[in-house]
């Protein structure tokens, strides 16, 4: 046999199952929280005819989508689940009901120069609420309250959910007559954190030609800062200049004004005019999210409101608002600044059972008990020493063993071991689950992410 | 806009969401089960080196698999979950704890020729134990067992487990002096049930070059029917005349003396003779799962035990015991043949809160309270007549509607519309709750498949 030398291809994650489960316990709570907000799971193919994904067409896209032949069909890898979701609604328009709420946690596909950090397949974790002509504002309002709901069940609570209106940026362009130059500007004034202030008058005035007065306005406006009642109170002076500037503050207003009845806390969110998105599709609502400690991972979920999800597939209009976690590159961050809980349960089963006699069937009617009640077993059949027993668990992490001898089958009792402080009790099969699963329960609300 | 007509490419599986919802519940069985047997998640890139994916090479694979090349790479897409495992166990031996018990539920790709109820894409759900060396029979013993609680919990009870041990049938062969046609008899008799004794005694005379006698010594074992007992006993006759089959032999009786322990009833469980399984690389107890109304079907779960899984990749011996479930080929053939049950609750919410008053802060904080009690709620914000929100909540199959007026909210109340009865009532939000999540429980274990 010619052996080939094993290996992953770089840009590809593949984690050891410790590490595994902590992506799941993730993934986990990313489907409960988009299923208790009413958005259903979708899952569409990961390959797709390259002419529907590459319908918009444009640069990167290109350069980067995995395309290829296979037969006589032109076929490419998604490269993310907007475009999927576009086709799916443009497709299923008739059996689809509006508001069309879908969440999808999928694998995407970008063929980037490989470099530490930068993944080639990747998850993201989308949800989407798409309109059917027209889409309320309550939808544009709800979702900081799942991003809210996401972050704090993940464990974190030192996170800012920072939110702008396009009406409102490109409203105020338009009172300055500036609308041509507005896209130019929004990428400069997007610069601001890192260059400052002075820098970005610069660029304003050599590079976009503003005069300096404009430049001034400019910097004046993204310079309100405040609580969100100071940072809208100092908008509405704006009010009553352009059409769609006032438009855009309403929206603001209706998105800030329910953020208590959505649970959300001020602290956790922040009217931002400095958001803005480098896509030119958003139209409304933006969002990002920052974890306050680590400004340098940039914001962990973004995304905002559109009017036109599927051009390229139906003239018919569909609005939507939506919000994207590239889940495996915050994974991958938050685990190189030792942000993962150490301390959660990643052990693939609650409880090693070690048969102590020769029959073991007494030992896998327990183990078959013990999972009846939800408890995850692992029975333990290898021939060896018991020493070498006890180290399997210990590797892998398992909290419990349990030993079962005769002197336990004869008292119908089982020895529940606790790895972790050495306590050992000899409890009915009953109280055993019960035991293990309280700490299971308590494991399972652990944080996944451990604030520093 | 240039306008590009939406399709999805055949033999690709895309669901609607009400079908979605199913397939998620036969996938969230299936983590739940796996998980409650100590077996780890895990996940590898769909995309590998393809001479890592080809190591064995081999007609129909390597002309079924989708390769390409990006940059100087030579890629390929998997084909099936067991070669990624082979390099991941090769590749991360250190970093394992052995026996290594892992899940997988994963897309694979093969371009065959596109035809009905034929995917090219689709979803494997595999489990495998692996073992450092050795591999203790135990893990075979516990297969079925994992098998039963699975197409229980999918809501069948009509579906039988057949076993078999390739030892018995090598030994047998060999017995006979038959080993080197081995194969050959065996792919013959595999197809018993197809073309009947008379035919197979031919083939096996006329193709396989057998004796008559020899072709009746085979007819009558693989004959040999009847309870595990009695065809434990009929096996024994043939005990002392060859090591391997005696060995076969012992190691079936380990697996069949548990099934009881284990809980597996006698009905879903059945020694039988006749199965070999294609794949030469089987060694040991071989698996294959039948529905017994609809033998048409085919094996719905298959697998056993084999010496060497990753000879390509490393020469460590590591023997291990595994079962794939074809899960898309599944859900389709279910939903062809009407099995998929109509009942369940496929909409994405139990309750869509339905704002009466124009002030929506009352509904939102309602929504929130029921979603903290582990409601899936959505809120009806769209500006529409009462009818069409009805009809919303109709088309999405959500079994409540949750109505708020002016006076419920001074009360503190709100109004719970059964959809399905019509019945309505007033009651405190923690009580809608605790009515919402009983009926929630109730179809949460609702069987998915239903049987007829």
């Amino acid at each position: 046999m010619t052996m080939i030398k094993p290996r992953t291809l770089s840009g590809f994650m593949e984690l050891l199952p410790a590490k595994q489960a902590q992506m799941e316990r993730m993934m986990q709570i990313l489907r409960d929280t988009y299923a208790r907000y009413g958005f259903a799971p979708l899952d569409t193919p990961i390959i797709e005819d390259a002419q529907i994904l590459l319908a918009k067409g444009g640069g990167e896209t290109e350069k980067q989508i995995y395309r290829f032949a296979k037969g006589d069909s032109d076929l490419a890898m998604r490269f993310d689940l907007t475009v999927p979701l576009a086709k799916y609604v443009a497709l299923h328009y008739n059996d689809l009901a509006f508001p069309f709420r879908r969440y999808q946690i999928g694998k995407v596909y970008r063929g980037e120069r490989a470099q530490r950090g930068r993944f080639r397949e990747f998850y993201q974790a989308d949800i989407d609420i798409i309109g059917d002509g027209k889409l309320d504002i309550l939808n544009e309002a709800e979702i900081p309250s799942i991003i809210y709901e996401i972050f704090k069940s993940f464990g974190l609570s030192r996170f800012q959910i920072r939110v702008n209106n396009r009406k409102i940026l490109n409203g105020f362009y338009a009172m300055l007559n500036l609308s041509e130059k507005s896209g130019e500007i929004m990428r400069t004034v997007d610069k601001l954190d890192k260059i400052g202030t002075e820098k970005v008058k610069t660029i304003l005035m050599e590079d976009c030609g503003l005069q300096e007065p404009e430049a001034d306005e400019i910097l004046k406006f993204i310079a309100i800062t405040g609580s969100n009642a100071q940072v809208l109170t100092a908008l509405e002076t704006y009010r009553g200049r352009n059409e769609i500037f006032d438009l855009g503050l309403d929206e603001l207003k209706a998105v800030t004004e329910n953020l208590g009845a959505f649970g959300v806390p001020e602290a956790n969110f922040a009217v931002d005019l400095t958001i803005a998105r480098g896509l030119d599709y958003y139209t409304g609502t933006v969002y990002e999210t920052t974890l306050l400690d680590h400004p340098e991972i940039g914001s962990v979920c973004s995304g905002g409101r559109y009017d036109n999800l599927a051009g390229y597939y139906t003239d018919r209009p569909l609005p939507g608002v939506g919000i994207s976690i590239g889940l495996t590159r915050l994974f991958y961050v938050l685990d190189e600044q030792g942000l993962l809980n150490p301390e959660m349960n990643s052990a693939p089963a609650d409880a090693l059972v070690i048969p102590m006699t020769e029959d073991r069937g007494a030992a896998i009617a327990l183990a078959q008990q013990l999972r009846g009640q939800g408890v995850r077993v692992q029975v333990y059949g290898e021939q060896k020493k018991f020493k070498q027993k006890m180290s399997y668990a210990d590797k892998l992490g398992v909290p419990y063993a349990i030993l079962l001898g005769e002197d336990e089958i004869a008292q119908g009792k089982c020895s529940v071991k606790d790895l972790r402080s050495g306590v050992q009790v000899t409890v009915e099969p009953s109280q055993a689950a019960e035991l293990i699963l309280k700490d299971q329960q308590a494991a399972a609300s652990a944080a996944v992410i451990l604030e520093k």
